[in-house]
């Protein structure tokens, strides 16, 4: 079975374990277990307007669920018990869902999933605090199905989850940082590093809760994490593509506006490359152009066929395969020959092949 | 000593253990310590630029640090060990700050400690996502002092801070909620529910990490929590007091503009007392002004005036002295006679009686 057709089938089972942990709608029960008895307080419906509301609008829009897939699939591959994990799904899942509702007020961006970014239907106000939540609901998650496993197990988690989710903001101030123009020079290693932060935390996550919740130890979940982390970076720099390369009927199901990244002045590795490689003249213009986040379609178009002139798709796709079969290679030593690891495997050309 | 002057000599001692987990600027050991090696990859003044140069602006504003000092009081009172604690006063004080940082972004707020907030000077997206950090540095910070700690002390902590940063964001939730219009006849009961969630769960959070990391268990952690909750709640309601009472040169060190949140159309407990008592025409008029977000001064003043008419202050201020008497009947039961415990009392009362 391919790729996206298993996650394809994944996502109902995902989405009820989400369900299970966030209603659609807040019932006593659920408010009493996640906020103690004083909640009932409050309307029902009040707190559906605070939470669950904006949360369902922007759950019940997609987006692919492949962080609680590959979780599932490193569970699989080391050995680890699936059934014990199935509402542990929700953990990785609502983490990244969160991180994206707070990237989009952060960068003020327009769409997400082909709908408006949903600041821009619930207010900022109610769009921080509801992504903020999905920032402790999963930790809180873990509790509730703290009688599943051993109490150094769960230590374990926990610290796994706090590390990637410090992380997560170091590498999303350096974006922000860069976004605004405070890097003039930025070097392929930088970006890496940043992509590291940024991208990698949560599929790093993904595989240490992975693996500790296995009881399989810190130690494989730190390893196998690096293999996580260049999932993650493989993704964006493939993410970074599409932006740029997907146009018209190609691009439905991508979510995003086309040249979006052009808009916010993103250095991509594409653009580092290109930044690198391009004469003068090209080179300030690809600067100007990012510089004024401009949504005129000429422009836009103007600073991708720089970017093309100098073969800048080509390089970042050569690159994300290099980083996903150096990953690879160490990866193979680590886990036993399974159908888990060759699922990992696809998983990995997946990420870099995928159109949408 | 009076209590005023008890903060004051212990804060410098605070800041220092703030600064030990958040240093004014990046060097590569705390680089290393805080986000791993990797992160050596990053310039260190532009981490300075992302994370530490907006949060010290912050900090350095002032604050009162009644958080650590209650937490510090609580250690002591239940006979824990204050010395082993000295670096962990940093915890309940980043959670706050952060939780202020991304409180004025939401409400759109003006001035914090007599500055712009922080977000109109360093721009909304490098606050979120400062704010946001120090919702995450606590955590780590109990991570890197685990040595100190039983696992099972350690697991107790991560949960009590969870539990509470999930309900923040109810209450935080809630609030956003009420501001919008979202209720029309609140109740007393729903707004000390909210007060509870909202303004309560820091102090408890103080109050439960006080005990579970002197090692008195959870059980001991709940119920001084209450007391703790008391205390949140009758600082708000103090709080809100101050922000139409205070003028002029008495509002020196307040650090929020007068009559705020008239104009953010707060509902506090001197206003669901207004809405009761009021003749229809009064009633009408206050909640009209509220639902305006007017900055008019003469605007803020009437609505003050009506809440005068009915003493709405006086109100507020004998039920904040009732919260606290209530709590302190059963914390008189839970705690050994001992200097500590008189000081908390001597705190309790500051909380409801302090004119900044």
């Amino acid at each position: 079975m391919e790729i996206s057709q298993y996650l394809k089938k994944l996502k109902p089972e995902i989405d009820k374990a989400i369900e299970k942990n966030l209603p659609k709608k807040a019932d006593r029960k659920w408010l009493s277990l996640v906020f103690g008895n004083l909640a009932n307080e409050f309307k029902l419906s009040s707190v559906d307007s605070a939470l669950l509301t904006p949360l369902w609008d922007f759950l019940d829009r997609g987006g692919k669920r492949w962080r609680p897939a590959l979780f599932l699939l490193f569970v699989e591959a080391v050995g680890g018990d699936v059934k014990k994990m199935k509402n542990l799904v929700a953990v990785p899942e609502l983490f990244h869902e969160g991180s994206i509702i707070i990237d989009d007020v952060e960068d003020q961006g327009e769409l997400r999933r082909g709908k408006p970014a949903l600041h821009r239907v619930f207010g900022e106000d109610t769009a921080i605090n509801a992504g903020n939540f999905l920032y402790f609901l999963p930790l809180l998650i873990l509790a509730k199905n703290e009688n599943k496993f051993k109490k150094e197990v769960l230590l374990d988690a926990y610290q796994a989850c706090i590390q990637e989710m410090v992380n997560i903001h170091l590498g999303q101030g350096m974006d922000i940082f860069w976004h605004k123009g405070g890097i003039k020079n930025p070097k392929e290693k930088e970006y890496l590093a940043l992509s590291s932060f940024k991208t990698g935390c949560l599929p790093r996550l993904v595989a240490k809760l992975a693996v500790i919740l296995s009881g399989k130890g810190k130690g494989l979940a730190d390893r196998l994490g690096k293999l996580a982390e260049s999932i993650g970076i493989a993704f964006q720099i493939q993410d970074d593509i599409l932006d740029i390369a997907l146009e018209g009927k190609e691009r439905k199901g991508f979510g995003k506006a086309f040249g979006n990244d052009i808009k916010e002045g993103k250095i991509t590795l594409m653009v580092i490359h290109t930044l690198k490689k391009a004469n003068k003249r090209d080179r300030k213009r690809l600067v100007e152009i990012l510089g004024k986040h401009t949504d005129n379609p000429k422009e836009k178009r103007e600073a991708i066929d720089i970017i093309e002139r100098y073969g800048g798709i080509e390089y970042a796709r050569r690159k994300a395969q290099r980083i996903m079969k150096e990953a690879w290679r160490e990866m193979d030593k680590l886990l036993k020959p399974s159908p888990a690891k060759e699922k990992l495997k696809e998983f990995s050309n997946y990420i870099i092949e995928r159109k949408i």
